[in-house]
């Protein structure tokens, strides 16, 4: 495969579709004070935490209700023009980016908590409900919602990615947690997928195809997840080993060996340094595992000694434990904030970052050979990894007026994922195929498959107005 | 709601699409032994589990590849001819049914086990393997695979109908436990989704589009799905109760205890008297709550000692323990055969059976509000839950030759369903919508919901071939 050439944003600029000035009219005839294109506004809707250049939408709508969301997509699918939803802007594959022109429709101000029912673990939320926030609501009643990719992101931008995070090795991922929709179609009809129930066979699981779809099959209004119990005991601690090979047969044993930890994470001693120096943090400089464990006292109790056990075996010095609830946030902010530690340890770079995820028994060929690629290629990079999951992300950090540097850094990307292919891997386990993973994405599930995507894509959205030019190119 | 009528194989017989000569011609030069036309192979190739007569397919095809059902479909797409999978028919909801006539692809034959990947915990089998079969080839592996709907099922219908069954409490359904297929197209295309990560962003979610679908959208010729370590200590009990409110009651406190029960099934007095008589057992005869407990020895004891607290609160009886692994087989066997026993209990019967699914928090009120009507009906019943997941069964036992028991039958199933969708359930759990609960289906999801699922079946499926007048019509 050969690794891809990011276009200019140039080229954006003379393919992207014109967006009709009648449009603009009516959406601010619509809209009012909910309507913006002045540039300031524009410009912020038009970048995320990806390495790529691309003008900004021609202009945001605020949606404050489900109504606003079909009314922009009933006046955008009039004018045959793209609308592009926004949560945030947390995502790292260019998802939110206006590479055909078009229109953002923002759903950050659509951020209520619709409905708690504790006693089924279940919650509805509007899509720009954030895991925090979220979190933060349903305490009081005992309960949380375990997926968090690191940054703050919105509910719908987690499941339009179909994210995970640090947790999913115990509680799963968005596929696993989001039980029914409610969301907007390219005409801007207003729909309904699942219900509360725990399980269902009505039809076809028009849930878990939008969860992942990125935006490009509906925009999602509301959302039913999960929730789960407090856990009645909850320890965290960090391991350190002599080598990432020690740290990583250790995560492959603890996996296997059927322990049902909730976090369990992989640094590299680079990474830990510069995490240490952003989170002004003494973590132990050496490959890395930071572990949380969830259950009854007894059963956190057994899972400890177990992977203490399988640890020692491979030279991991003594636990050393965050006991109170303020040292674990700690912990975790710090291996949350791991992307900017990185990012920052070198000023004024981006990150190109890899997000591929194989099989239990795979990761150590998978991770140690990219480790070994990324230090004999010399550039700076950082390593994190929900090990647990099979799932590990380089972060290439290059300078972006050397353009040799994101030549060598798609190179490794590029070797990176052809190699968790052979060994029965997907190239992201969570991040998404956005942009930048489409020919990944043709070389992991075959032409057969991407055709049946466009397929839908064509059937559901015959103009090619939502979010066009992310996944596949029609 | 009304109540569904069904019509009568007349209608079929006139509606049915014509099978052209040609077609079986060139069926029979290719596929020689495979293929047969003889009635009394299409008879049982037109029968299910079901409540419904519909005339035969025209033909069988006993497909032993992958390439196999690709000509099938290649040929039968040239003359835009219906094709209905085949696994072990018995499907509950007429899935296997010609009711637009055609051939039957029978994929029975399609039965080994690909390949065992014991240190990841995944298997990769053909459609044709049976669940009983998948846990004898994992067994020394130290592996099960836990779902379990009654019936040895095959594993490709299992994928079909998103079945699941008395342990998916605990596992979750196929939805949770497929990672990947290989599966032929409408034209006959040989496609690919999933991988065998855990987890993955790659683009729509076709596999979990294709699980559930009931062969509307595709044949799958290769289904991986996720294996489970045998648990370390099991245990089996029995508790009976003097009502059905005590029983249904103390399943919601331990669901919303968050125990992890691996079973909860619940038979009520009647029911327990059919099991009894049919598997020449001895319970007690009251409703009684089935239970398993998987776990570390220690975890496993203090689920127990829960349950155990929670069952003398709403006044159950002692638990009765099935201690051998014998005896536990025994027990679970009957409760597997309750259907059978249901059926055998009035001889000549034919069973309508319902299978919602509500949140657990309204479980009580679905299940005894239905249970209280069809005492009030006359009709005989029986009544089985996997009521941890918040879904149970009644079969009316209707005599065929009485239309009026058909008519009250359905009638009570109307008003069961229209229950469970008032309390945010689902009109099926795991037995998929088939001939029988179309209309049921648009009054869960909504129209809107209907033709988004019409529309996919028509991009993917333009001919209408692959098993048609499922799930919806067209």
């Amino acid at each position: 495969m050969n690794a891809p050439i990011f276009p200019s944003p140039a080229f954006f600029e003379s393919t992207a579709r014109a967006v009709p000035v009648e449009l603009i009219q009516a959406l601010q005839d619509r809209f009012g004070a909910q309507f913006s294109n002045a540039m300031a506004v524009r410009l912020q809707h038009g970048r995320d935490e990806s390495a790529f250049d691309v003008p900004p939408p021609a202009a945001v709508v605020f949606a404050q209700s489900t109504q606003d969301v079909s009314d922009t997509l009933r006046l955008a699918s009039q004018y045959a023009t793209p609308v592009i939803p926004f949560g945030v802007g947390s995502s790292l594959e260019g998802h939110l980016l206006a590479v055909q022109g078009g229109i953002s429709v923002d759903v950050s101000r659509m951020n209520a908590v619709l409905s708690i029912n504790a006693e089924d673990l279940t919650v509805t939320v509007q899509p720009g409900v954030t895991r925090k926030q979220l979190n933060e609501a349903v305490k009081s009643a005992g309960l949380f919602f375990p997926i968090d990719p690191g940054a703050d992101a919105s509910i719908g931008g987690m499941s339009a990615t179909r994210a995970s995070g640090t947790n999913a090795v115990r509680y799963g991922t968005m596929r696993e947690n989001v039980l029914a929709l409610q969301l907007v179609t390219a005409s801007g009809e207003i729909i309904r997928t699942g219900t509360r129930a725990k399980k269902s066979s009505a039809g076809y699981d028009l849930t878990r195809l939008m969860v992942g779809s990125e935006g490009t099959l509906g925009v999602m209004t509301e959302i039913t997840v999960k929730l789960y119990p407090l856990p009645e005991a909850v320890m965290a601690a960090t391991c350190s080993f002599s080598s990432l090979a020690d740290a990583v047969n250790t995560t492959i044993e603890i996996i296997q060996l059927g322990v049902p930890i909730a976090r369990c994470e992989l640094l590299d001693a680079n990474t830990i340094r510069m995490v240490n120096q952003h989170s002004k943090l003494t973590l132990r400089e050496g490959a890395m595992l930071l572990m949380e464990f969830h259950g009854s006292p007894s059963s956190v109790q057994e899972q400890v000694q177990t992977v203490q056990t399988l640890a020692q075996d491979h030279g991991g010095a003594a636990f050393e434990w965050a006991n109170t609830p303020e040292e674990r946030t700690r912990l975790w902010t710090a291996r949350h904030n791991a992307y900017f530690a990185g990012v920052q340890s070198r000023p004024g770079c981006r990150a190109i970052t890899t997000d591929t995820c194989v099989p239990i028994s795979k990761l150590a060929q998978a991770l140690l050979d990219s480790v070994t690629e990324a230090e004999e290629a010399g550039l700076p990079y950082f390593m994190v990894g929900h090990v647990g999951d099979g799932n590990f992300h380089m972060g290439y950090l290059i300078d972006p007026l050397v353009p040799q540097e994101r030549v060598v850094a798609e190179r490794l990307n590029t070797q990176l994922v052809d190699r968790a292919l052979r060994l029965g891997g997907t190239c992201t386990g969570e991040h998404g195929v956005g942009l930048h993973k489409m020919d990944f994405l043709v070389s992991e599930t075959g032409a057969g498959a991407v055709d049946m995507m466009r397929t839908i894509k064509r059937a559901l959205d015959p103009q090619n107005i939502l979010n066009p030019g992310k996944i596949f190119t029609l």
